[in-house]
């Protein structure tokens, strides 16, 4: 087994109702694990983990068909239900309005990570309670790169567990309005920095249609713009596509320093931006690493000064 | 004199107070006229066209002293009072909040082009009515590339006059906001299609920190981060320094093809960068072209996928 290309993900898996100014959504497959999955293969082996109840709708042996998904960590649990979220979309798109959620099998413990997965090297913690990503973290021997998503009612309502998590991480990831919250201050720049002091080596801020931009210990600064869009169908899992671009690419380069970093993000956007082309997981099933790479090159085109 | 570097700008001459987290700054040298010729003076000659009023408490010839600023459109009316503002700005500093305004000299007739400006080619007619910038470019002789910014009270209140504006000029330059409710679109990208369609062969639209885009009438995008900044001691006149560096840029080469446009706004991003970076024109008067190079170059660097 290579021993860089081992890149774990947990996560949830979610029964989605999405509505936007394109149309509704019922019932569909979706969930952070399941986007960054799907993205992450595009460019790594992924090793799944997560759990769903009984009444779960879709196979998901179906859903990863031919993919690099190892679903060895997917927990059925007969006596659950699935985590159920109905959002809309509307305006500029830039933030979904949540309709109704169900937590169900997420509000239970989380799954357990199988033996043949605690040597995972790069390691992605998608959002949920920062004391059980914590405990998700125990049960792995030596990682090489652990990558947090986090979210405002975290920060909010359980920020010292936030900060016990931020000290045994490599890199955060969050959104804008997030950043702002969690360091106190309102320019990103400074925010970035701040977040730094609080453990991680590297964060990445996200900023929806304005990009991301990341910083790491030492200082350095990369500006990403965001692949521009003019048809944004379904925004639902582009931050978890892009952290499933940024870390397989890392991973399966079995990279971390920074002009990885770099080009991780950029591939992270790039994924993303086929995500939300369409509802669901379309946009990135319907898409590959020819189409990726493809767009990556369109990028540097327009955005090169 | 060399056909090509005519570059005229028309615009307000304000007596500013602004008030931010770094500390206040009473009764300054403002207006859009003033900070867009600091600007483009890096890149090219400009020709200066403003009124104000015997109160005015600065002198413009000092003001500009050893740049390349013709100051033969400037007005002085003895009976009438200098433009005031006075605007505040806090928390991401993204706008300014308007505590007081004096609109005086600028509620009069508009400044008369002098006969040795109306050959300009290069014009940009800052933020006014949308009749008063028609006026002006009654007054001119076959411009080459004209280009206006107007705001959300214009489009609001004043669209049809802004509409038939939009049909006499090259280069329509506005922030994200008011190309949304121009366009009556939120994605950015469809609301510069929108712009184009109404007149313009050329629209630039600032997102601030999250830095611009241009699109043009053949499909042209380019997508443009800002330099990002950890000190933002007062983000006035960050606005007309892009446009003044981008117009600047444009009419020192003599050229508004596509590449030259990008340049343009590459240097107008950056030529803002060191507006914000203290109070009134300080930022601007002590920087200087090699400095502006050496942030391109950096800028550069920061965003390279």
């Amino acid at each position: 087994m290579d021993y860089f290309v081992s890149l774990l993900v947990t996560g949830s898996i979610g029964i989605d109702t999405v509505k936007t100014p394109y149309g509704v959504s019922r019932d569909c497959v979706g969930g952070s694990a399941v986007y960054f999955s799907m993205a992450a293969s595009f460019f790594s082996p992924v090793r799944f983990l997560g759990a769903i109840g009984a009444d779960c709708p879709f196979d998901l042996k179906k859903v990863f068909k031919g993919r690099r998904v190892d679903l060895a960590g997917l927990e059925v649990r007969e006596q659950s239900k699935t985590f159920r979220w109905a959002g809309s979309y509307s305006g500029a798109m830039n933030q979904a309005k949540t309709e109704a959620v169900q937590f169900n099998v997420l509000a239970e413990a989380p799954p357990k990570v199988p033996d043949k997965f605690k040597d995972s090297k790069f390691v992605f913690l998608a959002n949920t309670a920062p004391v059980l990503q914590i405990e998700l973290l125990k049960q792995l021997k030596r990682p090489r790169f652990v990558a947090a998503d986090t979210m405002n009612c975290w920060i909010r309502d359980h920020l010292p567990a936030l900060k016990r998590l931020l000290k045994r991480i490599d890199c955060l990831i969050l959104n804008d309005s997030e950043a702002r919250m969690l360091a106190r201050e309102d320019n990103l720049i400074i925010a970035a920095g701040k977040v730094i002091r609080l453990g991680p080596s590297v964060v990445v801020i996200k900023k929806g249609e304005s990009g991301s931009i990341i910083r790491d210990s030492a200082g350095r600064l990369f500006v990403l713009s965001a692949h521009p869009a003019e048809v944004v169908k379904d925004p639902t899992g582009a931050g978890d596509s892009f952290a499933g671009g940024f870390m397989g690419y890392l991973a399966g380069q079995g990279k971390t320093n920074f002009a990885a970093l770099k080009k991780a993000a950029a591939y992270g956007t790039v994924v993303a931006s086929f995500t939300i082309s369409d509802f669901s997981l379309k946009g990135l099933t319907k898409t590959n690493r020819r189409d990726i790479d493809r767009r990556l090159r369109h990028l540097r085109k327009l955005t090169q000064v």
